[in-house]
């Protein structure tokens, strides 16, 4: 009825099709993989209500004013102490924009630097709500190959050469779909590859504090080494998505064009979140929080990828995640995972079809799984409900 | 040093004017009347408390998990329930989505409606977070005439035969930045005008529930009458902008385009701030409320409009407000407002020269004041102070 009015970019956005797939999924009797939530423990609710009646009572009316575009003060503070800590970063707070949930960082990102037609580099697969953000930028996405321990070199070299990509968003650590995370060697041969080239790196990594095996933390591709680099983080998985808080940390040149496209686009975040939050950063131990966070997510992994070799046929490939969110599993050749999922459904298990993740989907026969959102035992029952599936396929 | 990778749109998104006369403006000797601050009177600041603490402990985990792009369902029911009470509009749920403030509001409709190069049809001035929202999508603003009684309705048809907008963007009660509204005579000539116009007719109201000025309520152009309005709220100037909270009303076809475009923007607004908003709504008496509000405001506007009155050469002209938070200056032909603006700043005393609320500032001789954000006694003396700054151009 209004299909004249609409732009040509929305019209080109692609359909919801994991809304609707989160639709069939609500039924209270499916097991759902499909989400992608935080298990709620991750909120620290006592802790936050005594933060929020402390802000109300030291802030006053500031914490319900308007405030100012690149977010508050303290919080931003807080994220360059967390990042000089964690990584010996050299930076102020003239670096870092607090966003509207990662999300936003992502539609700021394509309005400052994506062009109709810009080549934009992403991971096969990669983050749907990336592909759904700088489609909205008509950018033109060509994609590179990931591997269990990264880029694959080769691939990404002849990518670079045919392509010159502007941008390339990659999700080095536990990767939204696949939960693969790039090998510190092959971090380092990724920047060999990408340093003299005429590209913004987004390095997106709302998961990388949740790593529950191995305590190595290994630094981003290029790190320290690049003012292209241009890194998202988040506190939706370490303390709440409710407020929709994350943030970019760039050269501060790049933060002030962030800045005139967030005016355009929200004025400012939530300044009530930032307050709550930030003061519950300054009076607790996040540390401490995030090591029950990776126990729990932990054993959920591994009551998910135990029961996949327990019931699975051979035939079927995971991933298994070293932190994070999500397992990607891949079907034989030729097994179409849309038929899958309605077997699935019937017996009251669901997950996101591969399809979202592609920038070309096509005889899809992957799927991703989450493990944060169900205890152990309902793991065990899903994963054995979706073999049955398995068999009928 | 980044100018090669920036994107075409963002360069020419008009920089941060407003952005640097606020800083001049902060010293806190200079009396202020450049912001579009609310008094703080306008945040309900016991009640809020007392709705966080009532809503963390009846809802839990809810209010710090990720939610739906659309919005609460209260909230969204209250607002339904809200403009079928005033204006018997005949709407569900299914009209309603919740923005992250109006600005977003501005944003997603952009998106979804606005070409590189469509005609969008604002008023001279216009608000100019629209401006700048929509110059991020290329749109080619036409302007039409605004008067005393609201649109100049030969200007109008001119405008309409000569550039066929497909989008309007008009603010018919107590305008940003001008303070004026449009009477009820004048908006049905408007919809005389427009009604068999293939056009999308955006009204934005963050001030219309702030008339301190005769009771009445006039309705919206072409209200209950057309499929092509949308009408934009917000709860920033009666309950707390801080929440970044406010709402669009239009046919639920509209609804679910702006849902994609919101999806890829932040998947949802602070759903904490949702349920604080809703909670507050249906627990107490928000036109009590409002009425505290209107009584301080029009005392405010009182002080102003007489001190310019008493103090300012009638050589200069300015409007009377009904209601909201602004009232415009005229110098005399051939003043430029920018030798005021340094003089005002050397006698402690700011304000918004009128510049970016014009699509194609030349010869400005206009400037926007704000009287919500400082008592009486002080806005006479920056009155004074101004009258001072005019007899020096």
């Amino acid at each position: 009825m209004f299909e004249k009015f609409y732009s040509e970019r929305i019209k080109n956005t692609p359909s919801s099709f994991i809304r609707e797939i989160l639709k069939v999924t609500q039924s209270p009797d499916i097991i759902s993989f499909a989400g992608g939530l935080p298990n709620p423990i991750s909120f620290p609710q006592e802790e936050l209500k005594i933060s929020m009646n402390r802000i109300a009572d030291k802030y006053g009316s500031k914490i319900y004013q308007y405030s100012t575009t690149l977010g508050l003060d303290s919080l931003r503070q807080y994220i360059v102490d967390r990042y000089k800590k964690l990584w010996g970063m050299n930076i102020t707070i003239d670096n870092v924009i607090i966003t509207t949930g990662s999300q936003q960082a992502l539609d700021l990102i394509g309005k400052v630097f994506v062009n109709e037609g810009d080549n934009v580099m992403v991971e096969k697969p990669s983050y749907l709500g990336l592909l759904q953000s700088f489609c909205l930028f008509k950018a033109n996405f060509v994609t590179t190959k990931l591997n269990e321990d990264g880029l694959d070199i080769e691939d990404l070299k002849n990518t670079l050469k045919l392509h010159k990509p502007k941008v390339a968003y990659l999700i080095p650590n536990f990767q939204n779909p696949t939960g693969l995370t790039y090998t510190k060697e092959n971090r380092e041969k990724v920047f060999e590859c990408i340093k003299d080239e005429d590209m913004i790196l987004i390095q997106d990594d709302p998961y990388g504090e949740l790593r529950f095996e191995d305590n190595e933390r290994i630094p981003y591709i290029g790190m320290n080494q690049s003012d292209k680099n241009i890194y998202l983080g988040s506190f939706s998985k370490i303390v709440t998505p409710g407020m929709r808080l994350g943030y970019i940390i760039a050269h501060k040149e790049i933060i002030k064009e962030l800045e005139t496209a967030k005016q355009a686009s929200d004025l400012h975040s939530n300044i009530f979140g930032q307050y709550l939050i930030s003061d519950y950063l300054y009076n607790n131990d996040l540390d401490k929080h995030i090591e029950k966070i990776k126990a729990l997510y932990k054993s959920q992994a591994k009551a998910m990828t135990g029961a996949m070799e327990e019931y699975f046929p051979k035939t079927v490939k995971f991933t298994y995640p070293k932190g994070g969110m999500f397992t990607w599993v891949t079907l034989e050749e030729g097994k179409d995972v849309l038929t899958l999922f309605d077997k699935a459904i019937n017996k009251k298990v669901a997950f996101v079809p591969g399809h979202p993740f592609y920038v070309n989907p096509d005889k899809v026969n992957t799927l991703r799984l989450n493990y944060t959102n169900a205890d152990s035992e309902t793991i065990k029952e899903g994963i054995m409900r979706l073999s049955e599936a398995l068999k009928e396929i």
